[in-house]
């Protein structure tokens, strides 16, 4: 089985991004062959900062090796090593009805958010198809905001296909059934569960737009002071303490193993420690599972030589497999 | 200087092609380093059949070739071998405002003549523009029509080289004025001077939604049949014959050395001489002037390996400046 999965970095990573997203991409690599690319090309629709984008897409490298993406198991490369996605992104667009596009929903929000509507934001979905169908991958974990667009993929991909392989039969996508399979795999989308939201620090979801956040690689001081500095209710010791809407006890759920969670439980319902106890122990356990991360990261950043190697030994290997479609595609549609 | 310009193919040549266009890409060669490739990529947008594409590649390499195309001197090469095309075409594009698209006239006439409203067909002016900054191409020789599409190239280039280049001054957009040139040169436009309107066999203009053509490519018989056939009027032999909209007359003026033709207009104008013995001259001038360029086409056609090995050896000389530059502009981004 085939995953593919972009990775778009804007900077600090904080829980919420370790719980909703990382940690799923980390396990899937077990799953089957995964291909993990820093989408740095979706990232100039916008970074304009030559720099940053570089820090970024080295932070997003460095971040998801330490937390456990291995290299010799997944291929983690850089989207512009690998100019296929660029070719295949004309080729699969010349076919696209443009209507298509001017419904998306990503890009409606995005306008409306403010954003200047721009040729890149608008052909996002059109990259990112190409994304996928250049590695035949048969599953795409995506969150729910990016359904419509492995949703686009799929229809492109059966569009494509019924257009350049005759018999091709769109009602047998993937030739599953007796069916010719097309040149393209139609993908499925693995929409990420929807994770209990994790609270930030002020009780409110865990965002870096609330400026919440407690984050992955901050120093230890600033971990300290943001769990420790966590909002909570005016309960006393010996009182009982709500555990919904409290964003020690969700923060603890999610870094304690399930046996000690159900203690921590007890001891909120029932009352007798207070909130200091269990921050103590949530700092604790921030530490206890992210300090090995926290330590490997530091010594990547120290070697960007060895991270430049692993993105070029990942590029090359995400080519053989690239240029191998290509050729196909390119076979297919008559430029070769 | 340097010279870019796509030669987008549907098939049959004909005289109009040859006199509206192909002459003078021919003559640009030996005014500085001509880079022409051949649009397959742009095809896409209309031609969906691949043999029919394939087909077109080659009979558009082998016009150009027998007609002069000298490949040690102009660089010819098909845009698909070049992925750096692709490849700026993205990035070029993530920075445009979607109102410019919009609002091309290019796009706008081809959806009011009953095309799709296609991506392909809306992001053709990027790909352009991309086709010509790769080359940093000083002069773009275009019809009338393309006249916007390099306007926008302009456009974009300059707002590129603000974005990316710290001290670019807009106002000295090569840095001829002891400014700092930006990354992409701004070129101009070389539009192509109206040509006298070739007239067709009918009289109408020449063209191939008329039938009304003279191909360059035909068979003996059928240009034969073609040019003895041309309509003319039912003046006698002893009559003066109108020049104005006579084409024999039209025909005659673009074939015929100058001296010649000045006693063809003494001719039409004193009478004496019947339609026949004009339109043998023409068949007798047609095969004068194209016979030379008939045979090398046959002969490169019964040879199509030496063609592909004259556009692989224009498509390595073209990434070689293709990919410098490109270097340049992943840096620039920070996408290197």
């Amino acid at each position: 089985m085939k995953i593919l999965s972009g990775v778009q970095s804007s900077g600090r990573l904080h829980l919420g991004n370790y719980f909703g997203a990382i940690r799923q991409f980390v396990q899937l690599q077990e799953k089957g062959d995964a291909f993990y690319f820093i989408a740095n090309l979706h990232s100039l629709t916008s970074v304009q900062d030559p720099k940053l984008l570089r820090e970024y897409t080295l932070e997003a490298a460095v971040a998801y090796l330490a937390l456990g993406l291995d290299p010799d198991r997944a291929t983690l490369f850089r989207q512009s090593d690998v100019p296929e996605h660029s070719e295949l992104f004309w080729i699969l667009g010349s076919q696209i009805p443009l209507s298509h596009l001017e419904r998306a929903h990503s890009y409606k929000d995005k306008i409306q958010k403010g954003l200047k509507p721009n040729f890149g934001l608008f052909s996002y979905p059109v990259l990112m198809a190409a994304d996928i169908l250049l590695y035949a991958a048969d599953l795409v974990p995506v969150g729910k905001d990016q359904r419509q667009h492995v949703e686009f993929a799929r229809d492109w991909a059966i569009s494509f296909n019924q257009l350049y392989c005759p018999g091709y039969d769109p009602a047998d996508p993937n030739g599953e059934k007796n069916g010719k399979p097309g040149i393209f795999r139609v993908p499925d989308a693995l929409i990420q569960p929807e994770m209990a939201t994790l609270l930030g620090v002020d009780g409110q979801k865990m965002s870096k737009s609330y400026n919440n956040t407690i984050d992955l690689f901050a120093p230890d001081k600033v971990i300290q002071k943001a769990i420790m500095g966590i909002k909570t209710d005016s309960a006393g010791i010996a009182d009982p303490k709500p555990t919904e809407g409290s964003a020690v006890y969700c923060l603890l759920k999610a870094l304690a193993p399930v046996e000690e969670m159900a203690k921590w439980t007890e001891s909120f319902e029932r009352g007798g420690e207070g909130y200091g106890v269990y921050k103590k122990r949530l700092l604790e356990l921030f530490h206890e599972t992210f300090d090995p991360a926290r330590a490997r990261r530091e010594e990547l950043l120290k070697d960007p030589g060895e991270v430049e190697r692993i993105l070029a030994k990942g590029a090359a290997k995400a080519r053989e497999v690239a240029s191998a479609q290509m050729d196909t595609v390119k076979r297919a549609v008559g430029l070769k």
